[in-house]
């Protein structure tokens, strides 16, 4: 890039007039841009400039780690300007050594992004501005403490000269004076090791320390703009997934002092409690420190409410600050202060973090204050991982056992929420153990449908292998249980009852703690607390209920869960899976009689048995829903599912089925897939076998006609998985019209209710158009789709899309946040096609991404009707769906503009 | 449908004027089409008329098996004029007994259909009419015969009377005659088979047999339309894949008798012998006789040769209408004829069937003799069929073993041609008995790359489980090799070495036979017949590489297949597969080395054994293909498979290598995928293991450098795998060109070469635009895209497939012809999208469709520049792309007029 992009590429702020603002992050980075709204503000901002992104880019573009950087020559002039600027404000002159001004060098990008070069403070100092430093503050020993300092910042941070060396030069100098602490070193202590430290820096360099001010100027600006690719920092956006940046600014700004004595200091505040969200200062301060020594934790500062007594002046001042911090950013302010001899500067401002509790209770809180309208609180002041936060317990001590090294392992953050319990390592072991009354952790190399009632009898899951939507990922978020799964590090042994990290190893019964938040396994037994919800939480739904369009069903296969779900909002079932139904005790006997019948009567004999079941589950859910939506999808895992693979369990199938153990075994093997994802299920199954259909569409509208019958509203919709051609639709909605109308006749009375289809096969997205003739709904079974689609088996993944997302190959786990490129285009064709056919034709999605807020954005942009998640989910989706259809307004209106 | 289509519903023939002519099948069926073509060219056929395929859509339309049909009264009159002209031109009277008329009725679609009804012959005879005939001919016995075939016919065909019941009745009169033959019978005793017959009719229909003629017809006419929607006939065109037609036609005829005396009789004949193609009248007549006595096989009919003898003005007449007919129909004939008192008729005719052999020498001659163009011959007288029969051996004696009842059972026709040899079960046993100068056929129950040696030293390969594109079908059609695969009847028994189907039992070393081209597996030792190739072969094909645009490759992984392939005129190689490569003995223990190795490094160390191997490999391939593209795949298999499964061969390996077989059990395991198809391979691989695509680009530049020093010309193409994202190809991509440029400078020298893509993930057609910016070609992989893009893993179709074709889900298996509105579309998008990126994009399909005529239409319709298939379909692709091309042009032509 040869060209200038800007007109401009220093930016003022605080010297009379201001040239940025808050709105300007991506050309002045976070820091630069708030510097410049403060300062326009009118707040207390010492003054100063920023270098833009885009110089940045222009220097460092191509560029990678150690390649010698060089300033552009047209940029000189504007920054001289800049700082000719500052010196007028301030009464100093750069480099001068009877009025010295000093700068601080920090960089900033528009994502805060630690791995940069951060700060350079004192800059401007030499032996000979030095002394006039301490001529004209008369304060020698302050001089030559911000001299050794600023020595030690720029070897370290600009030229890479080792931290330690300066630090034992220092250790070695307070040893010969006797000195324990930094303050004791009187200024011949410290002149002594400003002499050591320019030792040590010329060691390390070969150079001579630049005392030119303008040189100590231009390298610093050059290593904040070299760190921007370094390793450090280009790693840290990889994962963080930074994208489209184009580089960091870089702020230069007058130096306050906030250790000039006792009426000077540092410190941090948020203008409200960032973890109760009750409105107070909150946050720390030293008297006579800079910044660093807050961060350095070699003294202990003090909480912001005691500065009352220390500096009453300066905290009314900084109470007021907050007030109007507040008003101008419409959000909590994290912020950075110095009092230098009792003037009080701001130094940096950005929103606050909080946690879930604090940040609707904020959100509310300022709509109360009449701070930020009701939209501008759903859109901006909390985030779907807020919510998701406030309905999961969570460790007491959320950080003490990270501290005790007690963290055995890091795998998946599967389902969030924490939980304590003792191990063990078997599905059957879990539910026994429960009945004893004893908390468990469930611990397997992964699950099967075989675990699931040992996964519900147990407080959280972890298993070795598997990824977000592995089949314990799955399951466990349905239910709200903590989950950590694929945790790759740690070997679990069957045989043993043992599971190791390599260090450590763990026995059944031992006790275990699991954070599926953040995916640690801790060893011990953590105390939980439980998650606060507050009326806030009510309120703030309310709103965001009344600003989105898209509605939000729920995953659910049982009454239970169908009730937990509407608890938190869900308007509807997207999606009830029937295989689920069919793994309790009495069923699976049944189901597997049914499977290991030699012909079609048999299967009818074994299907009987199943169908009061069915029925009764359907009714219990038809209850929970009452007046609400119910989408059932038809049987849809393979068959071989529901046979057990060892020959114990084979001998006892036999058994209890009374057939010979060989038959069993042959028809297991039979049944055997290659690539079961591909094999024969969904409606495949149905279509080969009629009856199951028959038995689970009377189920369904039996079960209908006998809530209907109580004088509640049903509203079944049966969904036909699995559809790549419109010929299986047509076969299966014929089955079920035609035991709609027999039930109906039988009944004498008719329930409403639609059949439609999954889109979960590439080919039925293509072909959408024509089933959408025969489909009243359409719901995209997007984990499927993007198996397909990509051709990633989500239960084998884990051996490379760790390396694609390494290596930036693939930005996100396609399996959390939709392949918006890629699936995402099937998904819109599908529904354009669809609706090409059928204008009135119902869209929804019911893969695990209804749950994700990103992809939820994407379904909202397409015009789907719904998403469905698992309950636990349905409140971040809510939530997800209304910043959607924010976002969406803005768009529009900047479109109209 | 209450409208009538056509003005005219009844075309006449033969009564002066003719309204029909040959291009008119749709409305008036094969059959009609070309009686109204034959009395058009003033060849000497019956007068009649066809009732048109639109008048059964009309009356049978919607209906079913046993519905009442009737005629609508629009219709009779045109019946009625069309009769009385037909009464004018022979001079008789339909239903008068001084004059009388008698008709035949006749089914006849445009595409012949066993399983209709087919003939009611004499019609229009009752008691009076046959006094009336005995008079008028003078000939008593004929008359009542006459009579009594009438009743027999109609009862059986048109009234559904059981067969059986007439013969008994005839036998019993037989009986009491002394009567040997039918022949022998009297007036009187056909009278008496004439009362009892009516009885018998009565009796079965409950009505009396209707004298009217009038009704006769109308019974007849409904029967045949009804027939068009009897199970048979639907279940025949499900089978045979006949779709589109909306009806069969019905035509009525004058009757001729070739049964009125020894100057009577009637015959077929073809116009050439339809086995060799050798210009001579070929077929059998019977004297004194109706067409069902020819059928019959009561009596044995002479060879038309014999005519001459017999009849020798007829055969003379035969000789003259033969050329007339060919020269007509530009094809050769099959003929059905009938003499009557020494009066020669034209019945039917219809292009002959005939072997391949002949099609291509009647194909060159009749260019020769300038009845057809080069164009038509290529378009119309050889099926791609055909041409794969003649690369072929066969047995020699083709129906003997059906008769002999030694059919074991019929499996899936995988691989044609024919193979003999004794059976053995494991692939280790192949080779040894092989080595041991023994013929053998490997039966397993599927196949897996560790049984390719084994697979290739057998004469042919039968399993019992997999589809057309299982392991064992693609292997073996790429060789060439017969195959029976997926003969699920046969139960094979590794442990006592028996195959079984429930009723005979073979043991290893018994004699078996496999007819590839049919599916059948034959008990015994069969006579092999070499394939017979003629001269006329390569002129045909000579004509056919002059009118494709469509190029040819082949799929070929060694030097030996390549020479083949180019032998049968491959253009180039469209997919080596490298994996085949690396399971040879000495190469499969260096690649389970670096499989196992614990780092990058004990990886490199066993990818350097492998590199010489490879160049080799790829040396001998380029040299075989001098001058021609070669286009070479990266390593696409998961690693698992070239593991064992099996303890014992674990050991074998853990020995060999030196590890511990704990570890190799490890590896293994952790190897395992839940679905392979949509793991952890194709460039996945290559990005998780670069050193494996480096060292596979090293190999093949090495190669190139190698065979470009000797002089000869080499254009290798890099292809990778499996690529979903444009990120993938661009990581592959950079490898390879870094790699070709190390190899380059250390040679000294430059081969020109390319780097593409295999396009069989779904998202890859989806992002084809993106992809294409860096890919120089495209090679769609349609079996994996048919896999995905329809969710069917071709392993594990067998359990749905069979009864979704059967039901008319599906109209093709998907992995034998594309399943154009599906897979196409994605095709013809990725087509669209590369293109529009990059102009010059290339383009083939490397898949199995490649060699399947009907895929060709459409790759060729698509705009790809070529097809890849196995060696053996090549000459079969070129003239599917011959074909379709001239199709095109018809297309555009008619486009344009």
């Amino acid at each position: 890039m040869s060209e200038q992009k800007s007109a401009r590429h220093v930016y003022r702020f605080g010297v009379g007039v201001t040239d940025g603002r808050s709105s300007m992050k991506d050309l002045l980075g976070g820091k630069g841009a708030n510097l410049a709204e403060m300062a326009f503000a009118g707040l207390p901002v010492p003054p100063g400039f920023t270098i833009t992104t885009e110089v940045c880019a222009h220097v460092a573009g191509g560029a990678k780690g150690n390649t010698e950087l060089t300033l552009p020559s047209w940029l000189w002039p504007e920054i001289d300007a800049a700082m000719a600027e500052v010196e007028r404000t301030v009464d100093a002159k750069f480099g001068d050594a009877d009025k010295p001004l000093l700068v601080s060098v920090r960089s900033g990008a528009a994502i805060s992004m630690p791995g940069m070069m951060d700060t350079v403070l004192n800059l401007g100092l030499n032996d000979e501005v030095c002394e006039g430093l301490a001529k004209r503050t008369g304060k020698a020993r302050f001089a030559w403490d911000a001299y050794r300092r600023f020595l030690q910042m720029f070897g370290d941070v600009v030229m890479g000269v080792p931290r330690s060396e300066f630090e034992h030069a220092l250790d070695a100098v307070k040893e010969a004076k006797g000195a324990k602490t930094d303050q004791e070193l009187d200024e011949a202590a410290l002149r002594d090791v400003v002499n050591r430290f320019k030792a040590i820096y010329r060691k390390h360099t070969g150079h001579m320390f630049p005392e030119s001010p303008r040189e100590q100027l231009e390298r610093s600006i050059l290593a904040v703009f070299g760190s921007w690719n370094g390793d450090r920092a280009r790693k840290y956006r990889e994962v963080q997934k930074i994208r489209g940046l184009i580089g960091t600014a870089v702020n230069v700004q007058a130096m306050v002092f906030g250790n000039t004595g006792p009426r000077s200091g540092t410190g941090v505040l948020f203008t409200r409690n960032p973890a109760t969200g009750t409105k107070e200062l909150y946050g720390e301060y030293l008297v006579d420190a800079q910044g660093e020594d807050v961060v350095a934790g070699t003294r202990t500062p003090s909480p912001i409410a005691k500065l009352h007594e220390d500096m009453p002046v300066v905290h009314e001042q900084l109470v007021q600050l907050a007030a109007r911090l507040e008003s101008h950013f419409k959000n909590v302010q994290d912020v950075e202060f110095t009092v230098q001899d009792g003037r009080l500067y701001l130094l940096q401002t950005r929103h606050g973090k909080r946690t879930g509790a604090a940040a609707v209770r904020i959100a509310v809180d300022l709509v109360g204050e009449g701070l930020v309208t009701r939209e501008e609180a759903v859109a901006n002041l909390v985030e779907p991982a807020h919510v998701d936060q406030l309905l999961h317990p969570h460790f007491a001590d959320e950080t003490g056992y990270r501290k005790q090294g007690r963290v055995l392992s890091k795998g998946l953050a599967a389902s969030p929420g924490a939980a304590v319990g003792r191990v063990v390592f078997h599905a059957e072991d879990a539910e026994a153990w429960r009945a004893k009354g004893e908390r468990v952790i469930l611990a397997r190399v992964e699950t099967s449908p075989e675990d699931v009632a040992g996964m519900h009898a147990a407080e959280g899951v972890l298993t070795s292998r598997g990824g977000m939507t592995s089949h314990a990922a799955v399951v466990a978020r349905g239910w709200g249980k903590p989950c950590v799964a694929g945790c790759g590090d740690i070997i679990i042994d069957y045989r043993t009852k043992t599971l190791t990290n390599g260090r450590v190893t763990i026995k059944e019964g031992d006790w275990l703690s699991l954070n599926g938040t953040t995916g640690e396994v801790v060893e011990g037994k953590e105390t939980l607390a439980d998650a606060v919800v507050s009326g806030a939480l009510e309120t703030f739904m309310e709103w965001v209920d009344g600003m989105r369009a898209l509605r939000v069903r729920t995953n659910a296969d049982t009454p239970k869960d169908a009730a937990v779900a509407r608890k938190f909002g869900a308007e509807g079932i997207g999606l009830c899976r029937t295989e689920h139904m069919f793994f309790e005790d009495s069923r699976i006997l049944a189901m597997r009689r049914m499977i290991l019948a030699d012909d079609e009567k048999g299967r009818r004999a074994a299907l009987a048995l199943l169908l009061p079941e069915q029925r009764k589950d359907f009714a219990g859910i038809f209850r929970a829903m009452e007046g609400l939506p119910v989408t059932i999808r038809l049987l849809d895992p393979p068959l071989h599912e529901f046979l057990p693979n060892d020959a114990v369990q084979q001998d006892q199938v036999a058994k209890a089925t009374g057939m010979h153990v060989e038959r069993v075994r042959q028809r297991v093997n039979a049944l055997h897939e290659s690539n079961p994802m591909l094999g024969h299920r969904g409606c495949r199954l149905g279509i080969t076998h009629p009856e199951i259909t028959e038995m689970q569409a009377r189920a369904i509208f039996e079960a209908a006609c006998e809530v209907q019958a109580e004088g509640k509203k049903v509203l079944p919709e049966v969904m036909v998985p699995l559809v790549g051609t419109v010929a299986e639709l047509v076969d299966q909605k014929k089955l079920v019209i035609a035991m709609a109308e027999q039930v109906f006749t039988e009944k004498g009375m008719r329930v409403p209710y639609h059949v439609g289809t999954m889109i979960e096969v590439p080919r039925a997205a293509l072909v959408a158009d024509k089933i959408a003739a025969e489909a009243e709904f359409f719901s995209f079974g997007t984990n499927d789709l993007t198996q397909m689609t990509l051709g990633y088996s989500r239960d084998d993944i884990a051996s490379f899309v760790p390396r694609y997302l390494d290596r930036g190959i693939l930005t996100d786990d396609p399996f959390q946040s939709i392949d918006t490129e890629g699936v995402g285009q099937l998904v819109r064709m599908a529904c354009e096609r669809g609706r090409a056919t059928r204008k009135d034709l119902h869209l929804g999605i019911c893969g695990e991404h209804g749950g994700d807020p990103r992809s939820i954005t994407f379904f909202a942009d397409v015009g789907l009707d719904y998403v469905s998640c698992s309950p636990f989910r349905v409140p971040v989706a809510r939530l997800a769906a209304a910043q959607a259809a924010l976002r969406g307004k803005v768009k529009a209106k900047q479109g109209e503009a």
